[in-house]
């Protein structure tokens, strides 16, 4: 009776759950899926999460829950520590405003379907995809810096001194930001809060390049 | 002392920050802005919203609160009553879940600075910006009408008989659409809770025509 994790080595949405599984001290099932090959969009994946999305977390009896955030919020509730929220309710909401500032405004613009789509109705090629992606990266990222370097709540991560769900989040963004060669140092504020990431190795063993799947 | 909401009435993340508000029976000022005008990119709002997106919800002591989901978990957090999330832990991950698929990958993906990047960079109009907002209406509405119709935890709302943070992004949604004449009829689940949700006197009192700034 484990956790099963259905996931993709690459995808940003999966290294959050991977990375709070981590620090949760949770063991999981790793259940590896190929989106380019359609393998979420079979009849017996889509009864598990209706979107054809991953990640799900696959619960021991059997229920399944989807969308990343969601599934944070529900390790937090059972298993608070150590834990991804700090305890102060405008605290927790500045930690929940930060993560959605990435899960909101960068990902579903930048995911996989999204660029197929603009390839098939704008004819964007490759580099036209890189234009979009990098444009929608750069426009939250420069109001996350902002936001980040100018309260004195930003710590060595996002919020105080230990690692959080807004955290998890910018580091699962920067990981995917490699793809387009985008690399964080032109914010500085967000480049030391992945850095200081990296050294929590429960963070560091979420990276698609640790995962059985990677090519 | 009161609570402010920084806002404006057609959209429709504000709308759902103005529900969750009427439901726990709070009183707001209703600051509203003109989006494109350009009255949410100066200085003085950036430095209540490092996006420059609304709604904000300024607290009595000068707190900024951003993104609508983050600002309705507070809002249950410190007025848990009535309740927007159920409490099983299982219930809540469904419904944040079910929220989630909407703020995600719906909203982000049409809101006004999207749908302007898309007619700046791939020369979109009107009819154009109109088939990708619909696209991706359609795309997690079937998701969502499946996710729904199928499950035995659905009521006369989302989950269960009370309307929850679920509802209300599904409210708003179907607001939002109407700018493009999508009905929800087309989704038998999604219109019956929508049906009922406007018989919630403070969800209907939410509406985008309820609201002083509107035309």
């Amino acid at each position: 009776m484990t956790l099963r994790l259905h996931n993709f080595f690459r995808s940003s949405t999966s290294a959050r759950v991977r990375a709070a599984l981590n620090i949760k001290g949770l063991t999981y099932e790793y259940v590896p899926y190929v989106l380019r090959a359609g393998e979420t969009r079979t009849k017996e994946y889509l009864e598990r999460n209706a979107q054809g999305l991953i990640p799900t977390l696959e619960l021991p009896d059997g229920t399944h829950l989807s969308q990343s955030l969601p599934i944070m919020e529900w390790l937090e509730e059972m298993h608070p520590t150590p834990p991804l929220l700090p305890r102060n309710p405008i605290a927790r909401a500045r930690v929940r405003g930060l993560a959605q500032m990435l899960a909101c405004e960068v990902h579903p613009l930048n995911n996989l379907r999204v660029l197929l789509h603009l390839r098939d109705t704008y004819g964007a090629d490759d580099a036209a995809q890189a234009t979009w992606f990098v444009h929608w990266v750069k426009t939250t990222f420069d109001a996350m810096e902002a936001a980040l370097a100018d309260n004195s709540d930003t710590g060595r991560f996002c919020h105080g001194d230990s690692p959080s769900m807004a955290d998890i989040c910018l580091v699962a963004q920067v990981w995917n930001n490699r793809r387009f060669d985008l690399k964080p140092d032109h914010w500085p504020t967000l480049a030391r809060i992945h850095a200081a990431c990296l050294d929590v190795p429960e963070i560091a063993a979420a990276a698609p390049e640790q995962q059985p799947d990677a090519a």
